[in-house]
């Protein structure tokens, strides 16, 4: 059997019935692009809904997916055996309803004129999908970094709908540190002339502030551990310094390759939009406590850190097991032994594929 | 006995006698602004040479001395019986030559024409502003950060010149990490707009690059446990998210305000030109490894690092004392216990006196 990775649109939310979102706004029609792999069966409860991180996309399965070495054919999430939906999450720029999407009242993009979105929004806009596939259950949903914080919030907003939830590499909310970089990355963004208020050209974006925002990123993605050894301090293509401003070391030269490449591939708007999703995210304030939040849950969880995440480190998951262990839900920690960092979660194969594999064979 | 704290200026390097830089260019005529606190005794054998960090001044001791904790009457480095000077590193923009000064060969100020300096050079300037105040050695030479590398530099340069060695918060060599967000700190800059290739009006700087420059800086400055105690998610002055792209987090507008702040004090070329020098800076490039680097040095040295630094962690400052240890220099280490990261070198005043007393009080 091979992947069926067409992109599909569903289109919701139209007028009256537009999306409530958290801030009190409401937003629609909206569109929701999204990729399915394998085969819904007809008792209709082998579907596993993957969330993605903040610049993914709804490609997670087949030639260059983004998860495709767990996700497939006889793999860990085998779509022999279940029907794998991701769908690019709304506030983003891969299909799905975003700040660069027509803004019905104007015909011209929404630029800021987007309302403010959050994650528990785009677990609603998810749902609406769900629904739409005719799905009462989820088998399994799961995702990395703000996919596990979208996982999270199905597991308590939607607990009648989710078997079993993964959580890999996140946390019930940012670290003050992380809203840090995500400050400065944004403040890049709107620094950069050509990002005039949001309303720059689709041709004309605010490239060199959003190949900042990606650079700092990339930072946060790697540990430092990683970077010692990839990386050192390693000149590029040259025996001495430059004694210029020019790209000395290689690490330069990776995270320079890392922006301009970004640039192309993401629209900056989204990424604003997005990272304030993220930074956003705090089930201690939206629910009282991370306790609370999964008073009603339902489900049987996997929690998983890794060992140099220190953007999202793994005393943040412990917390998270923590805090479902007083809520007497079952729950599996595991923690991926890794240099790799944040990014991890993206290039660990055989120690995540051990995992969920393992998780989702439990699930009946 | 009250400090003495005017600015002083030390002129040098006249043509033909130019500096010869690491790089193989020339510089000159130099300036070097300078205060010096307390009194030069007749042997001349009471100097103490303060090196600043990235960012710093002449202006160590007295009312807004950066380091006035440490240094003054009766304190640790105790200006009654001390003969304390300091000097704005070459490259810099508080009096001493650097690409905001006039260039003698076009009568306008150098920009990119400036060039690229490394803590060498910082070091062979100051050293002719030491020959100029008559002295032979130094009883000791100290710094933080960047300051330390400088002060690493003199014991190796000068080995005759330095009775003893304090190197606080340092590393024989920035980490690709601390590279990595040096990078990007000087992309923020040439980004902007205004930066103009390096030849802005000095009434119309690339703020905004500078600014972003400074923030990237101060999240690498504190520890994450710091921010957790200060800033926590506590929202700025409102009870609940904006749902816009304004200031939420109080860490947002902390590092807005440490920008804004920065750019009034600052000059964005020089924040190239020196942040350059500190990642050029390399014992084991320049020396073979850092064992030899310190081979003929000739003095005693106090190393001393921060538990929560994770710009100039711990374990390199261990590696500076195990290479010292290997070239049988006497070599005091010491941690200090603090939250606040690498800034502790400035904040925690009760161990820095402690230590750095003690050492000096061994100099003879």
């Amino acid at each position: 059997m091979t992947n069926n990775s067409e992109i599909k649109y569903f289109e919701g939310f139209n007028s009256p019935n537009q999306m409530k979102l958290q801030s009190g706004q409401e937003l629609g029609p909206i569109t929701i692009a999204y990729e399915t792999f394998g085969k819904l069966n007809d008792s209709k409860d082998n579907a596993v809904l993957v969330c993605h991180a903040l610049t993914g996309d709804a490609h997670v399965s087949g030639e260059n997916g983004w998860w495709d070495f767990l996700i497939g054919p006889n793999k860990a999430i085998d779509t022999n055996k279940n029907f794998v939906i991701c769908s690019n999450a709304i506030g983003g720029c891969k299909g799905s309803t975003g700040p660069s999407s027509k803004d019905p009242k104007t015909g011209k993009p929404y630029g800021l004129n987007f309302p403010v979105i959050t994650i528990g929004d785009m677990v609603q806009a998810q749902k609406a999908l769900i629904d739409e596939l005719g799905i009462a259950q989820l088998k399994m949903v799961l995702g990395g970094s703000m996919g596990g914080m979208q996982a999270m919030e199905w597991s308590i907003m939607y607990p009648k709908r989710v078997k079993a939830c993964t959580v890999v590499a996140s946390a019930s909310k940012l670290s003050p540190q992380a809203l840090a970089f995500d400050a400065v990355s944004r403040n890049a963004i709107t620094s950069d002339e050509k990002w005039a208020a949001g309303n720059y050209a689709h041709d004309e974006p605010p490239e060199k502030g959003l190949a900042i925002a990606r650079m700092i990123g990339h930072i946060t993605y790697l540990s430092n551990e990683s970077m010692n050894k990839k990386f050192g301090r390693k000149l590029q293509k040259k025996e001495d310094y430059s004694y210029d401003f020019s790209t000395d070391f290689q690490i330069e030269s990776y995270l320079k390759y890392q922006g301009d490449k970004f640039v192309n591939r993401f629209d900056a708007n989204s990424y604003l939009y997005i990272s304030k999703a993220v930074d956003y995210f705090d089930l201690t304030k939206k629910y009282g406590s991370v306790e609370k939040a999964f008073k009603n849950t339902n489900c049987k969880f996997l929690v998983i850190a890794i060992s140099t995440d220190w953007l999202f480190s793994p005393k943040q998951s412990k917390d998270i097991v923590k805090a479902l262990l007083k809520q007497s839900k079952e729950v599996t920690y595991a923690q991926i032994d890794s240099p790799f960092g944040h990014d991890a979660f993206l290039i660990e194969s055989t120690q995540m594929t051990s995992l969920v594999q393992n998780f989702l064979n439990q699930v009946k």
